[in-house]
């Protein structure tokens, strides 16, 4: 029988068997919602950097890249954009190779590195990623980027949200993936009035970005799957 | 105002303020629910260590303390006993010193050692302490042990229940509290049922102590609070 795990926080990575596994990251609050976004509105690549001045080094290699970073919510400063969907339009990306750092999302992924495959999921392409997710003989191991390493529950919600729709199928729980879905259960009907009371939410209240928050919770407004090829995401075929 | 944080496993413990917390120690199956049972007993002191070897150690002390170990669930060749808590009857543990080295309780507790206090919980003793823990002006922060750092079920329902005593009260919670207090909320009415699911449930069965496990589930049975004085767990007056 096929595993489906969840790590909470990257800091957990070590305890699971990457190597075996596809891995999704999950980062609702905004990078991958925002990868999905831009994928789907036909971005060539979006090149996830784990450093700031990684990201910035791009700018000298004069290709003509969008270089996005955000830290603690925000723009750092001389970046083109963070991780705002709207940033990620088809009218600014379409076409484009954007390169993008951030908090928890590319960390998440840069830890993930091992795995057989990765691929980025959010509420906005949750049903086309399932669908593909089932279709693959190897173990699923869904990690939440999670805050600064600790545990969120909007990350933990998505994950939970995948495991009801993979719950048909014959699947291994642990205990992580019992929880989260037990929590996705009693949010579903309204993701935005329970993750209200997460420390995020009010983190995301205090930065001005509650347009954002209820954008990242449409559930399969997109269908792309964005999946790492190299050093790349690009739209799985 | 105060916080009260849950700590989902030991291995996010350095993401946590211990230093200006009490902290509490939660191995639900079994060592924190055994230690709970045995200072109501009467045990004069349990001396958590953290090897095995450190255990055995003590038998060369000439000292008539009681050595238990427990691994993956079973009691290691040649002691005493290991965290079943039928081990730590009055009959047993009345007026001697427990020397108990386990899998997941003892490195919790060894992790938290800067902790401004670090007490002991279980469903055993959970009315007694909260309503002490209401009562001290500190954070609180709630150290699941989990099983070999990673999240399990169990520990996190015993966080979401000391979550629920103290809800009247004006603390501020993390995501994870959150999240405990709502996975309890779900599965207090019936514990056992919700943790026939888990993980940790299947293990116990396969390892037949099942016995343990209902025991171990039974809420406010004692009323003694173990509280680490120097090296030593005993009872808080």
């Amino acid at each position: 029988m096929k595993n489906l795990e969840v790590c909470l926080t990257p800091a957990l990575l070590p305890l699971f068997n990457i190597e075996g596994s596809i891995v999704v990251v999950i980062d609702i609050f905004r990078a991958t919602s925002s990868i999905c976004y831009g994928i789907e509105n036909g971005a060539e690549a979006i090149i996830p950097v784990a450093e700031v001045a990684e990201c910035a080094a791009y700018r000298e290699k004069g290709l003509d890249y969008l270089l996005a970073a955000e830290r603690d919510g925000k723009v750092v400063d001389g970046f083109d954009f963070g991780n705002s969907p709207f940033s990620y339009t088809a009218e600014k990306v379409s076409g484009k190779t954007v390169v993008l750092t951030t908090t928890n999302g590319t960390h998440a992924l840069h830890m993930s590195i091992k795995a057989k495959r990765i691929v980025i999921g959010s509420f906005l392409n949750l049903t086309s990623l399932c669908n593909w997710l089932k279709q693959q003989p190897e173990n699923i191991l869904l990690v939440c980027a999670g805050w600064k390493n600790n545990f969120n529950l909007e990350d933990t919600l998505f994950a939970g949200a995948v495991a009801e729709q993979l719950k048909a199928d014959a699947y291994k729980w642990d205990d992580a993936t019992i929880a989260a879905n037990d929590l996705y259960q009693l949010a579903q009907h309204d993701l935005n009035v329970y993750l209200k009371k997460s420390s995020h939410g009010e983190r995301m209240k205090q930065l001005g970005i509650m347009e954002d928050i209820d954008f990242c919770l449409n559930v399969d407004i997109t269908t792309a799957i964005p999946v790492l090829e190299g050093e790349k995401l690009v739209k799985l075929h």
